[in-house]
């Protein structure tokens, strides 16, 4: 089974277990002639993938009843691959989900890292700069890149643990997370197993 | 006593329990004959206040083995305020302080609500627009206003609350994060509280 998840930078391959990644401007669906199961939140491309019959929405197999209308297709994918747990998704923003017995609970949205530091930086240039990722969340800082990164970091690590257990994170900044998240499960083919579980599911309607 | 906060926007008052607010623009130091006790954020009006022998500089009363040197003088003066408890100032960003018997025990500094707003704004038109006040934080969000707003609010109110009481709030914010922190104080006028004990320990040295 062929899988694509086409972002607006990036599109993500997994060809029957080989992953691999191209920017989304080399990219042309038309060169594939195999059945192809995708997501995309590319409004171009979108638009030329449905005039490709070999290219198959994964969407459409989504059960709308369990999420909302305008949550990110992205985001639901990482929550169908998990049935029980929390699903920490850091990418330009953070997104964090819970699933009990396959029900969606609910989330938010946090911003991403770089996004965050970038605000500190627009606040105030004696803000600006990077988060300090040996710092300590357990203790108040007592120096200024202490305390934006605790400012930031330690209120959401928090609240992710306060969610409950397992914790699996996935995204480009998974690795940062998984730092600060003791016991938490790294997995950045979450969304590829998201869309497999539900392809699996529309297949038997 | 006359006091006097000047910040990069605006300067507040204190005449002998009467409160008053200039614009930064339209304030000239050099018209106050009269002994006035300052803080001062605004470089361009601290190189003038240097020059003005009626000016007393409040932050040459600090002890600075209680604080770190890049600490915002506010931030300081706020801290002073309090003996015991938990200072929340809710501005541009908002700090997060705690003293213990007058001991500064650390502290943290995020976003502030106009800035995280403009954060969710420019990471995508889609998590664009105002936080919602009226949601419940201690649920998790099934709609975008709500799992923004969720996002930032509900770690970062859960983080003041892990850190103890009394909670103090002060700052432009100061109602949005009362309304959130039962049981918490507003004080808008900290910063000249923080100043009156100040200048009562100088004058006793």
């Amino acid at each position: 089974m062929i899988l694509c998840d086409i972002g607006n930078t990036m599109v993500d391959w997994e060809d029957n277990g080989t992953y691999s990644k191209v920017c989304v401007n080399d990219f042309d669906p038309a060169e594939h002639t195999e059945t192809v199961y995708y997501v995309c939140v590319n409004a171009k491309q979108s638009a030329v993938l449905r005039t490709l019959p070999n290219w198959i929405d994964v969407t459409k197999f989504i059960d709308w009843d369990k999420y909302y209308p305008t949550m990110g297709i992205d985001r639901i994918m990482v929550c169908e691959a998990v049935s029980n747990g929390v699903i920490v998704d850091a990418g330009s923003a953070i997104t964090v989900d819970v699933m009990r017995d396959g029900v969606y609970q609910g989330g938010f949205i946090s911003l991403g890292l770089r996004c965050a530091q970038e605000a500190y930086g627009r606040l105030s240039p004696a803000l600006a700069g990077s988060f300090n990722f040996e710092v300590d969340l357990t203790i108040m800082a007592k120096n200024t890149p202490d305390a934006i990164t605790v400012g930031f970091l330690a209120p959401l690590i928090h609240e992710i643990k306060r969610l409950g257990k397992p914790v699996y994170v996935t995204g480009g900044d998974s690795k940062v997370f998984s730092s600060l998240l003791e016991e938490a499960v790294v997995d950045d083919l979450l969304v590829f197993k998201g869309m497999k579980k539900l392809i699996g599911k529309g297949q038997l309607c």
